[in-house]
């Protein structure tokens, strides 16, 4: 089963990774970006069958191991 | 607008980052993990209210500055 987890910094907490794109945009000639922001995107394949089990599984790594959940919120999508 | 650019590694490009963190998530308990590849999402709000507009520039800010198109794919998307 493949699935994809993306994570993103919460609403309110600054990115300055993004903050920085936006300006390298701007300074590069593309006007009119506002706001941008970066997250991360994890897809993985596991060995899970079950869609149900897949995405329970894919919610305990996000929560114990891949993000970080006073700064970041995730999404789990089963493809 | 809003748009969403998710730019992940070329298949067959070795993801080391996403090698580490299967090896984590085996060894922490996760059974079953096979392959794990990590990408990047940028989601930025713009100015410019045609969506063909948009994903066009969109996607020049990918090929010129984003993406590494040598080992990175990239997808635009209007959200």
């Amino acid at each position: 089963m493949k699935i994809r987890i993306d994570i993103m910094l919460k609403e309110g907490v600054l990115d300055p990774q993004g903050k920085a794109i936006g300006h390298a945009l701007g300074s590069l000639g593309f006007k009119g970006v506002e706001e941008v922001r970066v997250g991360k995107t994890i897809i993985m394949t596991t060995q899970e069958t079950d869609p149900a089990k897949a995405t329970e599984d894919a919610k305990a790594m996000a929560e114990k191991i891949l993000a970080n959940l006073v700064i970041e919120d995730f999404k789990v999508t089963i493809l």
